[in-house]
């Protein structure tokens, strides 16, 4: 076998408010022969994601940090080009959380073999196919417990999770979804690609104003990726009996200083609201319900996505920085 | 029928901030001959509610507001004293909605006949086997789906709620139950006569500390009936999965200027914990079953309570008041 190398991305320091490119180091190493068991992996698509801004804090959360001078972990979908385990055969289409690296090299019970669906690009894995897509049917019906007919309000609807949020939140039968989004463009975009009924600019401010006027008669369920104002602005909006599926808070997580929460909690209580997190680890017992609704209604092409593509191991800082300010319509992906 | 008064108390303008006396009025009138299907009552104890601040603001609540220049109306339990009506005889023990009178006078429809058990104090039905038992009960059970062994926190513990709230839970199954409360005397009733395993004075200051102290394994229930930094304290304080039943927010009821909310809201998402708001007016079909099983647990004598009686219609609002501020331990109640 000819001498094959591994270029990888490691946490060099960890980010205090935004992380910036001196907070990473690329390092290329050349890979030891195959240890039996082991399965060698040319990676396809690498996946950034917000949870992994959390990660690189030093702080008590759902997943261990990240330690420093590791590799940033994290989904990636890949082919096996050399193996010495009878598992996975070379040429196999494999999913793993090796993370930010163009060649990754380890057991071969540490990545799983993925169907090859003809049609089916292998980067939809790691979005609406994938932990992106569980991410919003979890978060709409085992969390939310979305019913027929109701008004749904999604923050950040213009991201890998809000796009798949706002066509399930359709396809599992409610009456009107409303999306918030960054720009004139994403807007646009809600609206004439997801399926969202109504979509605004929440950097126009009055995110309040806005979501009331979108909702005159309310919302029910709220898909929240924001938190912040979007949180406030949900819990005025909200009918007697509405729930939040908390997902996300993308303005909170490169704060420095905790932001304070929602004046208005106490509508909690008048109207017999419902606040709920979730982080999808917990739920992937629903894995094969989730397949099972959702491939079909994906095959039948009701299901838009976008990907953002970046080019490169080497600029995967890049793309993830750029996914963090918002820059990306749907999942920001890097291709090796 | 020699001639009958009635002495109520109105709501004379609504008050910004705390109550004042200035805010009621008492009115002295004469009752009229009872009409067909009429009875009139003498109460014997009148219940004065954190919930009726809420309906003195002119704004959306679970209830309507209460009208200026109308009797402020809420829990009481009486005696029939005369009777134009078949189902409801003279001498008739019986709870109504009527409020802040000594002798009222209405359609017999709206009161609701009380069984008479020896040793059973008429009004025990303002509090711990009515309304307020029950607002524990639910808030424990159908809320926060209390699990046996589990650790509880209960927020304002050493009022009428909450010195329901610790024994049940530990009739409920709960493992270690703590409680805060606003002063050294009420704090040691929690741990001497109310079953908590542990209770801290938020007086003190720094409720996170107290609860980490007092918690050192965290919490999986919070029972709220304050809000605000009880409420940040128990997001600090949870175990993954855990569950709070908000129940009130007297931290913020007079205040005229809604208080920010807790900086740690993050902590629902990473911890996939659950913020559920109620009111009893939703919960009423599990009246049945509360009475079932806390009945015989007050037969028992497994459940200690306490009131805080203050004599005379007149006196109503200076009861009112005191409740607000505290002053009370137990159910606060005014004898007729």
């Amino acid at each position: 076998m000819s001498t094959a190398t591994s270029t990888q991305i490691l946490l060099a320091s960890r980010p205090t408010g935004w992380p910036s490119p001196e907070n990473f180091t690329t390092t290329t190493t050349e890979l030891a022969e195959l240890a039996p068991g082991e399965v060698r992996v040319r990676n396809e698509f690498v996946s950034v994601d917000p949870y992994m801004r959390g990660r690189m804090n030093d702080s008590r959360s759902y997943v261990a940090p990240y330690a420093l001078g590791e590799r940033i972990t994290g989904g990636a979908v890949g082919r096996v080009i050399a193996s010495a385990d009878g598992t996975l055969a070379e040429g196999t289409l494999v999913l793993h959380q090796h993370g930010w690296s163009d060649t990754i090299q380890a057991p071969a019970a540490t990545f799983s073999a993925l169907p090859e669906v003809p049609g089916v690009p292998s980067s939809l894995h790691l979005h609406i196919l994938g932990m992106t897509g569980m991410t919003a049917y979890v978060g709409l019906t085992a969390i939310a417990q979305l019913r027929e007919g109701e008004t749904v309000f999604v923050s950040g609807a213009a991201g890998a999770v809000g796009t798949a949020t706002g066509q399930l939140a359709k396809l599992l039968g409610a009456g009107r979804v409303i999306g918030s989004a960054g720009s004139p463009e994403k807007v646009a975009l809600l609206t004439q690609k997801y399926g969202y009924d109504a979509a605004f600019d929440y950097k126009d401010g009055d995110v309040a104003g806005q979501l009331a006027a979108a909702a005159p008669e309310g919302i029910d369920v709220f898909f929240d990726n924001v938190g912040g104002d979007h949180l406030e602005a949900a819990l005025a909006a909200f009918n007697d009996g509405g729930r939040a599926a908390l997902c996300g808070a993308i303005s909170a997580y490169n704060a420095t200083e905790a932001p304070a929460g929602p004046r208005n909690l106490t509508n909690l209580i008048t109207r017999g609201l419902r606040l709920e997190g979730f982080t999808l680890g917990h739920y992937l017992h629903l894995a094969g319900e989730f397949r099972e609704r959702v491939t079909p209604w994906f095959a039948e092409g009701r299901i838009a996505y976008d990907e953002t593509v970046v080019d490169g191991i080497e600029n995967t800082v890049e793309a993830f920085l750029g996914m963090m300010r918002g820059q990306n319509t749907g999942k920001m992906l890097v291709r090796i």
